[in-house]
């Protein structure tokens, strides 16, 4: 009976005759790793029927505000690879990074230097700073969408706010310069009350993914790139529960006294500063 | 940032410090198997976002009446693979197959030789046979669980019932001997309203699964097994859709005129009667 274990796989593959070759590519490729993963580790019954409630659970957990199975693609690193396989960027170019679960479209449009984080909770910190080409020349008439957590890592949607907080879009000049006030983002854990959060536990793993402001830029003639920017002293950084971190997109957010801050205003407590310049693509660099 | 692409699976692999050993073995195993399928294929985020999607939706379609992740472990030949994996007997002991969705715990429990099928439509079918060790000599007091859909391949669940119909419990007697009347199987789609029916139809399958009378064979001192038996002139033998056809399982069930049938009953339409000689491996075979 044994060759049956090694057979089948064949005989699921043979059984397919997919209109579009792609899906059947890519069906082909996944039957073989998820059999031969099955064979690797001799899949027992019990642990067969675990997995199946497991993925059922993860659907059945997933709602309109939480989507438990890209969590399960966060923490499992599929998602970064995922994007690494699809945004291979050129040498100097700011690195992408996961979009991550809070992003809520249609950000409310503030004009350049506001504060976005009022009534928040939080350091106030202060970002700045520029977006070019490779080459250095400065964009003109850069999107940047920006959102984060309240000082305690907590986003509007998980404080039970219909109303956006800590998020805006801004609109640069013609010298690519961008300039606002919000807080200095604080670490958070990423929703572990469901099967996922089983799953790390079981794995030993913490939660917590490093502070961080999230960052999508959208600048004419050049790639479109989501990103964040994380404190490099946060907790964290080394752990990213979601593999989001990279090399390049940590900053030092640089600690000041209360005093004036570089928007002229005045700040009473201590305040942060974070000078970060996005450096981006053209539209046409190839993804290879 | 190519490398990337490669050194997130080790990041991954790293972060994993679980307490139980076999569940560490088993994601490592996963992980792996899982990155290597997105890199082979080089899966796009548009294919990404359809498998979230997809698994989101199989786990919001499966209720306690229908399990559409275990119908997609079942068409991906993943069931099947995982009771081969499970269940290796010996040469000459009648062979396992899936369980299938329609099984359900407490079926009456009849006198041999009762007609099971009762009100139900299908043409007569005579089921006879012996239950015995590999050394052929009979089993004391055997249970056999059986269970079929209708003439027209519709289980009870799927009438609307609550009643349980075509399914029976049987005890024999110290010579193994097993003979009742139900109807001739006959083949019926999987579910396929749902993802896994969406699936199938991409990947140019039909839905189909060949007739077959669902056992579980329950006997002291032997291994039980979960098995069907499939009518040699049934549709869809080489195509099951959920691989769950051997050979061994394959019975000629033999046509008759109108008249007296086995069990000394009068039929006055044409019946068939299958026989099939139940060989069951010891406790103590080992599964290697
Ligand atoms: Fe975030
Ligand atoms: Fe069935």
């Amino acid at each position: 009976m044994a060759s049956r274990e090694f057979s089948i796989t064949q005989d699921v593959l043979d059984r397919m005759h997919p209109e579009n070759e792609r899906f059947g590519t890519v069906m082909v490729s996944l039957i073989r790793h998820l059999h031969d993963f099955i064979r690797d580790v001799q899949l027992t019954e019990e642990e067969w029927m675990a997995a199946i409630q497991f993925l059922t659970k993860t659907g059945q957990i997933t709602t309109d505000k939480r989507q438990e199975f890209i969590l399960l693609s966060d923490t499992l690193g599929v998602s970064i690879l995922v994007d690494a396989i699809n945004h291979r960027l050129p040498e100097g170019a700011t690195e992408q990074t996961v979009l991550g679960p809070y992003y809520w479209e249609g950000a409310p449009r503030l004009p350049m230097g506001s504060d976005i984080a009022k009534g928040i909770k939080g350091e106030p910190c202060f970002f700045s700073g520029q977006v070019t080409s490779l080459d250095g020349s400065p964009i003109e008439g850069v999107e940047l969408d920006v959102w984060s957590g309240d000082g305690e890592g907590n986003y509007d949607m998980q404080l039970g706010s219909d109303e956006m907080l800590c998020r805006a879009t801004f609109t640069t000049g013609n010298d690519g310069k961008y300039w606002f006030r919000s807080i200095k983002p604080f670490y958070y854990p990423v929703p572990d009350d469901g099967p996922v959060g089983d799953m790390l536990r079981a794995m030993g793993r913490h939660p917590n993914r490093p502070g961080h402001t999230h960052f999508i830029v959208r600048a004419p003639g050049h790639k479109t790139i989501v990103t964040h920017l994380f404190p490099s002293d946060s907790p964290y950084l080394d752990s990213d529960t979601v593999f989001g971190v990279k090399e390049g997109l940590i900053v030092d957010f640089v600690r000041h006294e209360p005093g004036v801050a570089p928007t002229g205003e005045k700040v009473d407590v201590p305040f942060y500063t974070c000078e970060y310049h996005f450096q981006l693509a053209p539209l046409d660099v190839v993804n290879a």
